[in-house]
């Protein structure tokens, strides 16, 4: 007899499991919060893109899901830095030919809905979850709409539904010892939009990710394939630091204020926002959260997946990469031991809890380097010295946005240690004195070969 | 007109809340989600002392409550070392005269409620917090005997309900920016009981409290008024170390295995508990948590004290006194601030907030101190260097336990960074070859006060 699955929330990673459960032979039910959103228009400052890279396209890749996803994405092969002098600088993310993926949240997550369906999943929408009897195996279910209740009963039980886990929430209360976290940055976000130009094009580079680093807040921008940008302000929310003239969400509450605020930080992106003052106005300002916690099990009838086992800040465009990854791997111990899901399980959470936790650190840590560091000229030699050395060794050295990037072969905990090793050795190579006249030379290199063995 | 105060939660820091609040002219209810202890027989292992020092003291006194308590408590002047080898060792924990105090949390929880009551506060029972309507300021109970629902108005509320606080997870669930962390110590604990001797006397000296530190787990005994002691093993749920030799309670599960586990490690305490095999066997196994969050409060009408705000693991015995601190705090704005709520409670989460996240770390840092250290050379003559320092210079050295149970007046962030200069000082101090020698001389002492300036 087919087993039945119970998977809260048919979000991104929801959706992609239910297909790969399906494949192995499971009869699965998707039960979401939300309406179905095939069906619905999205709310306005709630467009949000993100950036699907190698190991996310990995894990759409083994269900045979990559082509089509694909269809829907815009390759973005470096950071376009847009300065405050009005220069533009490129940076490519890897070597020739690596790109990631520009990817709207909403329109991915509408086909993997069909896609989940397709492959015999049933969603059921508009239904909360509002407990579950852990010693029977039972989901509590409230349709937002009719109020009533559903009681799901289930051999297993996945708790993909999101940062804010309804699943997770009922896993804590009822676990003697749940460890827990969440904690937010000081910075939140608020999208603003750059239409078309008058003949219909792209109004910036399309296969970028642009960047207008501020040191304590930054904008980014990107494409769309209606030939919009999205774009993300990523601001404080009030000032926290004792520096009293930074600027904040709080400080900047008119028009007057916007404007000049605009015009002083942003002023080539003003003429490609006809409407970002009224947009700045309207829009929500939302807030961006960390959570870890553990386990993400019960014996062999639950586990949490995606965000709402390890939900990540937005900054190395991971959080959903790494939500697929945990299908990849989970379908791997399937393959590996099959129905014994105590074991798969235990192996899943061993496994996933110290990468979820690295890739978490990189990406608070990411948030520094994309706002502040990118616009730094020390910084960027670093990183010249660093990808002509890469180029020169390839084999010794992968820097370390590539390995979390490009290199789903590598698990994100050994590419936080490589990443840990390479920057020590690059601040003792940037401490010499004359490196930037000398970065190009033989004796540099060397010294790096010695400090890597 | 008087107005409302609600608090969730009758324990320790609610009960004596509420006569702080009473006496400032408020009318307050308390809801309890346990029935009237009162009228109850404790459960089995489930006894718990408590540590009660100057900073709890200190907060009993201020509304006059501390000579009613100390009627139930025993001095403790020392620890009271049990070794391997049967030897004993006395360790003072301050000057001649400083002691703190044992007692039973059961009895000091009735005292504070009868106290509440006689400072006009009502208390209901049974009454379990479901709900908060944070924009109408209401408070939804349930009564877990008649199923009833009350639906509560009040003007204040305050969070007083411990390390699980559904206050808080209501106020967690609607806050949008609301950072939060619990984690577990690998420790589980279990209580045995050390009965009176035939001749109803104290079977262990009663001043002290007796720790049997055994390097990765220890058992320790505190007395009560009926002369028996409340001893508690602090011991691994399992062995998640490199050494497989370790020991744990899932290890530890038959009666054969508790004998010989007793009999190795604390033979001398053997013949003082008469049913320890049983109580082991039968007795729970509780797990110890430390619990942050912030904010604390809710613009000027919700406040979470007490382990509701910051839960600590018991290896300080500051939990309960740094609730009660918390209210005296609290009760201290009130006078600085009168009705300016907003003002009261934003500094109060301003100014206590560091304070319990001090305390939380050194509570966590104490517990390798107990069960290692305590029976370790190196640290007892560390702390005879120390200790004869503070004799000569007490105007320059009190030792960290001092600061934080004996002083306060020194809030316990402070306590914590003059702790690690302290220490910085003495790992110096230690690393000096022949210390095992020349500690007494006047070298030291000139180098430590050097150090010190």
């Amino acid at each position: 007899m087919k087993k039945d699955i119970t998977i809260v929330g048919a979000g991104l990673v929801g959706s992609l499991l239910s297909v790969y459960l399906s494949k192995r032979g499971y009869s699965i039910s998707l039960f979401e919060r939300r309406s179905d959103m095939r069906k619905e228009k999205l709310s306005a400052g709630r467009s949000i893109n993100l950036a699907l890279s190698d190991r996310g396209l990995l894990a759409l890749e083994k269900v045979g899901l990559a082509y089509s996803i694909k269809q829907i994405c815009i390759p973005m092969h470096g950071r376009c830095i847009h300065n405050t002098d009005g220069t533009i600088a490129f940076q490519p993310y890897g070597k020739e030919g690596q790109y990631i993926n520009s990817v709207s949240r909403g329109e991915l997550n509408k086909r993997l809905m069909s896609l989940a369906e397709e492959n015999g999943a049933n969603i059921y929408f508009n239904e909360k979850c509002t407990a579950i009897d852990w010693d029977n195996r039972k989901v509590v279910f409230e349709n937002e709409e009719t109020k009533n209740t559903k009681i799901q009963k289930a051999d297993l039980i996945f708790g993909a539904d999101g940062a804010f886990s309804a699943a997770r929430l009922q896993h804590q209360l009822h676990h003697h010892k749940f460890d827990y976290q969440q904690y937010y940055i000081d910075c939140g976000y608020k999208e603003l939009t750059i239409p078309p130009t008058a003949n219909g094009d792209f109004a910036l580079e399309p296969n970028a990710l642009h960047i207008w680093p501020r040191k304590y807040y930054m904008l980014i921008a990107l494409p769309n394939l209606d030939k919009t940008f999205t774009c993300t302000l990523f601001f404080p929310f009030e000032n926290l630091s004792d520096d009293e003239q930074r600027l904040s969400f709080k400080k900047i509450n008119t028009e007057e204020k916007i404007k000049k605020f605009f015009h002083a930080n942003f002023p080539d992106a003003i003429p490609l926002m006809p409407d970002y003052v009224n947009e700045f106005l309207t829009n929500p300002t939302s807030s961006l959260v960390t959570v870890k916690c553990f386990p993400w099990i019960r014996d062999d009838y639950f586990a949490l997946i995606g965000d709402a086992a390890h939900a990540l800040v937005p900054f190395y465009g991971q959080g959903m990469n790494c939500g697929f990854e945990d299908c990849r791997i989970l379908d791997e111990l399937i393959e590996k031991y099959a129905t014994d899901w105590s074991k798969v399980f235990s192996e899943y959470q061993t496994m996933r809890k110290p990468d979820a936790d690295a890739i978490a650190d990189l990406a608070i840590y990411n948030f520094t380097e994309m706002r502040d560091k990118t616009a730094d000229p020390k910084f960027l030699l670093q990183k010249k010295i660093e990808n002509r050395f890469a180029q020169l060794h390839p084999d010794k050295w992968l820097p370390l946005y590539s390995l979390v990037t490009f290199s789903p072969e590598i698990r994100y905990s050994d590419a936080m240690k490589k990443g840990e090793q390479q920057e020590k050795i690059m601040s003792e190579i940037m401490k010499m004195p004359g490196i930037e006249k000398k970065w190009e030379s033989e004796e540099i290199e060397k010294l790096m070969l010695r400090k890597i063995d």
